[in-house]
């Protein structure tokens, strides 16, 4: 049962704001991104990885351009223990890379810490402690001052033994349930642990200011990232962090709106991963960046196969409405999103345009190795026309006439209403061939030759219904004479009122597709098209194809 | 290839703002939702729902307690159309519900509409225009006069045709790809089509601004909502609506701040379907406003009935981080989660609190009918003590001692970490049972005899390793007594260092159950538990079990 009274709000937004980051418009350069698949990801899994399944997954964070990855809580886990020294005793780390360990701020796990990353080429220790109220007064116990305590105690024991321990260490605190926290108190915190640490600029120390649960309206931890911004001490010598989960459906809004008020590096995971809701998704961050224009400094372009190989290693799902990834997130079924994006599609290309401003679609599918034909316009009972037309053009190379592709929508929408499913490219060419083209029967034109003169005359030999006839006609042209052949063989009338022909192939091999409409005697119109690589066959092939559509549908 | 040079942010922040909205803390009441699964959600499918799976749709939207449904493009599809026409000839729409129907701006497509709505009790005709730059230039090909000429000629069709048909009409107009038009020009053909419709307070109109396609931060677009609710004409005759997508993964976000910002009523879909990334999801706005003590008006306490619908009729599957619906969104496998969630639930029953303060855990499962047990403390290899002894407690009524409960969750932890997959809370109780649970190899004690002095005397009957042995010892309780007789009888010593006990079952057949911990020689430590009706044979058997285990160390 539900019953709102059970809740109220349980962050603590700050005293005073400057709003400064709401007039920004958009965020202007790549924040410092640090994975934590390998271990807030990894932690949330029904089964986690193993040994091997995380360095593929570490080789693949790599190939996207991670420079900060945390790698696990090798204090907690032997898995992660032993994973952290294959990175460090196989060399596996590069240069230009730093991976991340976390310690809660307890004195044994500390210890095991610095044994588990001794002799990495370059470590954050990424200490933390819980300073909420909620695990003040149900967890610890424990008062302000005494939680504060842990946080210095953690400092002084982490500097000193990154003195005593061989490697480069660089330090990251986090206030856990910073968005449960009293912000002056969680400031307070962070100061003190500051005064510890003692970061210069040289040295910069990370603070992270996670949603460790995501408890407020995005807008709001802006707030508190601009009032933290604005008043950590060492502040030239602090790098703002932040991490946030997604419980409230906006972890990504927390961390641009974060970003625009100060914060300058993000804690994420692929596909938006990690515990209960998850971490925030690092690919829809970055491409976001991306469709305004600025560089990420992540490389999703080779976005299927990141997909693969994250399904396969965590043994999750991407969500088809995933953005950017999901296999439905560029997809128009609806007739007028596929209309305007086929005529966005052939601006672009008409006026050889660099830049993406394509209807519906915010990102160039091509630009993370996705496809236009299978991925954007897909066919089913919602399409219309214009979406038809565009995969039977560019699959295919049929340009129907406009009243000819408004003929084959309903035909097509019909067939997928009917079958109650998708149609596939191959199965909307398989409809428009089983449709339209060629059809030979009752009638059949074997040959047809022309006699030119101020009119031309066609002698046609065909089959109607199986018997052979032979026919004699003129009209102003080669079509037009073939034309009044047929209706006077067979005994109809009706006007040819649309005609159209393009060449179908490139090269010397090339057919011709030709297109004709016709009008019959009560009003109603039939279509037709013919291939052949001679035009004039096409074009015979075409109009047969009209008026045999137009005797089956009087039989 | 990714190169951000193909891009530029395609949207028009207002000229100036008063940013209002940013100093608001939370929504403080539910806005008016209306739901577009039938329609926007519809749209999107792979398989669009047929008439009966869109009936019992309707019914779950009504169950949950939308009041304004849209329910088609009756003008655009067969099944659409009699959809609509079932639930207005079969009287489908309660008194206190209005359906929503969606048409372009064109004569034709107007008609049609209200051909298809006739008779309906209240129905709200949607009518719409696209009126971005990327459509007037790339699409439409016309001047920014024109295209707002199209919708103010919809308009007064619409005006029109609503006095000629039956039926009882309400009206919306959404200038479609609002985010992509330019703000004063969206505003401007608002205006005008207010001035055709000339809503009154008492007739209200809805002017929807939706995010067609998501393009900004959403700060951006409350931003943009709060310009146009200040400068809409006939501002308290009408009713802003929003209608967000979520393409950056911000819909969400959108909404919440929209709605700080001036808008009044939302168009959503559950569980964010719809096209592309989807639209914003019904499902996290109503809770988010939960989980801050307001009634979102709208019932999901039945969730998991609700997803098993959703799946079954849309053919979609529930991402299982999906904000408070997600198979995952409750769990917790984390060692510190979990013990500060077991910690948390305890202080809330000690205390006897209504109110919802559990760390980690936003909103109580029970609300939405899941459960604690098995959707909240999951067992594998990420786990700790106080997740592991927390199922032990809840779901078989065994507390263990503080530091057996550390040395069980070592245990459980390698089980898991080994067999490379999550235990069951069976498995659990399975493990607990072979490793400490009466254990009668190879010491096993039949029967003993206690006689009471100023020492109690113990006579032991056992069999060690299959042999029968009579030991007769004292002690300064029976426990110890039986200590005593053990040890000289298996000539082995260890000191009995934690006794516990307490009922396992509730009643007159209730049983006991006991924890031994004992300490050996080399400073080793083993435990054992028993069961028994009887409370010396529950310790008996405890005592017994932690021998064994020792012994079979030694082995």
């Amino acid at each position: 049962m539900m019953d709102a009274n059970k809740y109220k709000p349980g962050y603590f937004p700050p005293q005073e704001n400057e709003y400064r980051w709401v007039k920004k418009d958009h965020i202007e350069h790549a924040p410092m991104w640090c994975s934590v698949d390998l271990r807030d990801g990894n932690q949330a899994l029904v089964v986690p990885m193993d040994l091997e399944e995380k360095l593929e997954f570490y080789q693949m964070l790599l190939e996207i351009g991670f420079k900060e990855i945390e790698v696990g809580f090798p204090a907690a886990s032997e898995t992660e223990y032993e994973f952290l020294r294959t990175l460090i005793d196989h060399d596996l780390i590069p240069d230009d890379v730093t991976i991340q360990v976390l310690t809660q701020c307890r004195d044994h796990i500390i210890r095991k810490t610095f044994e588990a990353v001794k002799g990495a080429p370059r470590a954050v220790i990424h200490f933390y402690n819980s300073t909420s109220l909620a695990q003040r007064e149900q967890v610890f116990k424990k008062s302000k001052e005494e939680i504060k305590q842990i946080a210095i105690e953690g400092a002084r024991l982490v500097k000193k033994l990154s003195q005593e321990y061989e490697g480069n260490f660089l330090f990251e605190y986090s206030p856990e349930s910073f968005t449960g926290t009293e912000t002056d108190y969680a400031l307070e915190v962070c100061n003190a642990v500051l005064d510890v640490m003692q970061p210069t600029p040289d040295r910069p120390m990370i603070i992270n200011l996670p949603v460790t649960v995501e408890m407020s309206l995005p807008h709001v931890y802006a707030n508190q990232i601009e009032y933290c911004s604005d008043r950590l001490k060492y502040r030239d010598a602090v790098i703002l962090s932040t991490h946030p989960h997604n419980d409230r459906g906006t972890g990504v809004a927390d961390t641009e709106l974060a970003l625009l008020a100060g914060a300058q590096r993000v804690e994420c995971c692929l596909f938006g991963n990690g515990e209960r809701t998850g971490n925030v998704d690092a690919i829809t961050l970055a491409m976001n960046m991306y469709t305004h224009g600025v560089d990420p400094k992540l490389d999703f372009s080779n976005m299927p196969s990141i997909v693969e190989r994250y399904e396969r290693l965590t043994r999750m799902h991407v969500s088809p409405r995933q953005p950017y990834a999901g296999q439905l997130v560029f997809a128009a079924f609806s007739g007028s999103h596929q209309d305007a994006i086929a005529k966005g599609m052939k601006w672009r290309e008409d006026k050889e345009l660099l830049e993406w401003s394509v209807p519906y679609i915010p990102l160039d599918p091509h630009d993370v190795s996705r496809t236009y034909d299978s991925d954007v316009i897909r066919i089913n009972s919602q399409s219309g026309k214009g979406g038809i037309g565009y995969i039977l053009e560019t699959s295919y190379g049929y340009t129907l006439p406009p009243k000819m592709r408004e003929h084959f929508g309903y035909t097509v929408k019909s067939v997928s209403d009917h079958a109650h499913k998708e149609l596939s490219p191959e199965e909307v060419l398989e409809i428009f061939e089983k449709t339209y083209v060629n059809k030979d029967h009752p009638v059949y034109v074997r040959e047809a030759h022309f006699k030119q003169g101020r009119m031309t005359e066609a002698t046609v030999t065909a089959l109607i219904g199986g018997r052979k006839i032979e026919l004699v006609a003129v009209g102003n042209g080669r079509l037009d004479a073939v034309c009044n052949a047929l209706k006077e063989g067979l005994g109809v009338s009706f006007t040819l009122q649309s005609y159209n022909e393009h060449s179908l192939d490139q090269g010397s091999h090339s057919r011709a597709a030709g297109y004709v409409g016709i009008a019959w005697e009560d009003g109603h119109y039939t279509w037709g098209a013919g291939t052949d690589t001679d035009i004039i066959r096409a074009s015979i092939k075409a109009l047969v194809s009209a008026i045999n559509n137009g005797l089956k549908e009087e039989e």
